[in-house]
């Protein structure tokens, strides 16, 4: 970002200062797929991903032995602003489709990446940004294998999108999906929730509160693989990213054809976050999660998965909220903390956009 | 698109009016992961996709038995206008990405799709892009089997970026990578160039000019099969979209360090082309094309990969138009049809941006 003072870029976090062809900023000719394109992948990208491969228009990607079914996932980002405490929109999209591979109980094997960026963006955001993908898939140990770079014309985006696919391997036996979720399944929620989307609006212009919340970004595979290796038969995982909690719930109700019953006193709200949900007019269970996963499982299996969880660092607070039912199929209902019960609905919409 | 009289939309080879909750147009509601966006989904994205399985975080794909090698891709779309003359955005997208995949040999058997689209978008217009897709993908026999949707707010966006990725089984065996160019291998271009960037250019703003010329937007993965199977060893093969021809051979003599040389009057220049390349003083050869192919094979295999092409729809025009060789490494070389040899140099951009 240029320091203010001075108009000068500050290459702090960037290991990497482009060759500038006397350019600070993206210009036309970086989507153009000539030189300036070339200049970019191997100058910016290739040594933020840590990428030492030929380069061609595909990646080529080993399948483990032994394996019969890949998860194959894509997720589009478009967060406003680019960076919020706890993360950025890089490092979001390495951990956003790494968790949506990783909720069909796959082990990702491999991510894509795609930029769309604003003519007039700096060279040093868009280092910042390409290392936290960079360090994020290193910390994952999943590589960024493959990608591609459009520019767009100053007025037609908003600084950077990003685009994520990704790859992974289902173990043999395993089968989580939404229309699994049975009657006396327990619902597990794997920690506090409304991080993410607390920390991204208090960044926000016009919106701007203090607050000591950071997002929860996070890569979940690992966990993931615990609660598999404790419990093969996992009904359900799900990711309550945009709609949060509620619309994941609405939506396995809907799908699976079963009723939802949770307690709102057992759902783990941070303090901060309920305070500001509160200043905002929102409800926490409707706030975006990006480290946090939604499990459906087996009522007989809920304390091994539970015991996996919590060996886990991103599963530290998980807890039991509820249990599915054979009653009101299709229907979430939550008792209050005044012990009545009341229906929950999924949102229309998003409460604010361009979450993640 | 709506009627310009009238201002209704025209469902013209849409044929899934979304149920429109009272808006015609796309609203920040539907990049919410709410309601809205389950519609949208339900009733726009699933019937044009001819998507029938059961929603999810990530979709399953069976790994056909013995493969042990993946090909993965990825590309964003930009393009303006959406439309153009024998195609659009949604096509584009879905040939692309299949022929990214296909040319490191592989075969597709998935692609994914992520949707940025503006607020205040016509509904109808991204209906018929993603009528496009699936219409795309069920010619090349690829389906699209998972999805992505965000909407940004109005001014940060141009109507509608689409992205795909895709993966493919590379054949055991099979080893085509841009290293692999040996001095004395034939170069073959598929067929006539600059169809792509003609057209897409004929309809720009402050640019319009009349021409016959149609986009050649096609999946070349058949074409690829059957370039393997008659010649397995088969070296390099790439699609000359952005940068055109020019920027395909330049990466290729710079990558195997080798020197490439080719005859200007080979090369398959259709008149049209010509004659807008002239009116607007550009190099064919710089120009994207979309359904073309170049293969370098060893020089005893080219009549066969030729014969191969030619019984190819989409390479009935194929031809050799030079060669590899040891002088000159890292430089590629025109004969001029005055007889003279002149140095060919990567374009530093892109002629004109936003061509894909």
């Amino acid at each position: 970002m240029a320091d203010p003072s001075t108009g000068a870029p500050d290459f702090d976090g960037w290991s990497c200062p482009l060759p500038l062809r006397h350019t600070e900023r993206i210009v036309m000719g970086h989507g153009g797929g000539g030189r300036m394109s070339g200049e970019l992948i191997e100058h910016l990208f290739r040594p933020a991903f840590g990428a030492s491969g030929e380069l061609h228009d595909a990646a080529t990607v080993p399948i483990p032995v032994g394996s019969s079914r890949l998860a194959f996932s894509t997720d589009s980002y478009v967060v406003r602003p680019l960076f919020f405490p706890g993360g950025c929109i890089g490092d979001l999209a390495v951990h956003g489709t790494i968790n949506d591979v990783a909720m069909s109980g796959a082990r990702p094997i491999g991510l894509s990446c795609g930029f769309i960026i604003e003519e007039g963006t700096e060279l040093s955001v868009l280092g910042r940004i390409a290392e936290a993908m960079g360090a994020a898939a290193r910390a994952a140990g999943v590589p960024l294998v493959t990608g591609d770079t459009k520019v767009v014309d100053a007025g037609s985006g908003d600084g950077v999108y990003v685009n994520t696919a990704g790859i992974g391997v289902i173990p043999d036996g395993v089968d989580i999906r939404p229309t699994r979720a049975t009657p006396g399944d327990a619902i597990i929620v794997s920690g506090p929730i409304g991080e993410h989307g607390v920390a991204v609006m208090s960044q926000r212009d016009g919106l701007e509160f203090g607050t000591e919340i950071r997002s929860d970004t996070a890569a979940l595979h690992e966990m993931v693989a615990a609660i598999v290796a404790v419990c093969p038969d996992v009904h359900v995982l799900r990711d309550p990213t945009r709609g949060g909690v509620t619309a994941t719930l609405c939506e396995i109700a809907t799908a699976a054809g079963v009723g939802i019953e949770y307690e709102e006193d057992r759902v783990p709200v941070p303090d901060a976050v309920a305070a500001a949900c509160s200043f905002l007019g929102l409800d926490p269970m409707h706030i975006a999660n990006e480290g946090k996963l939604v499990a459906i499982v087996p009522e007989a299996a809920a304390d091994d998965v539970l015991a996996a969880m919590h060996a886990d660092p991103h599963g530290a607070g998980a807890t039991v909220i509820g249990r599915v039912v054979a009653d009101h199929p299709g229907v979430v209902t939550a008792r209050t903390r005044l012990g009545a019960r009341r229906v929950v609905d999924l949102p229309l919409g998003e409460q604010l956009p361009r979450i993640c």
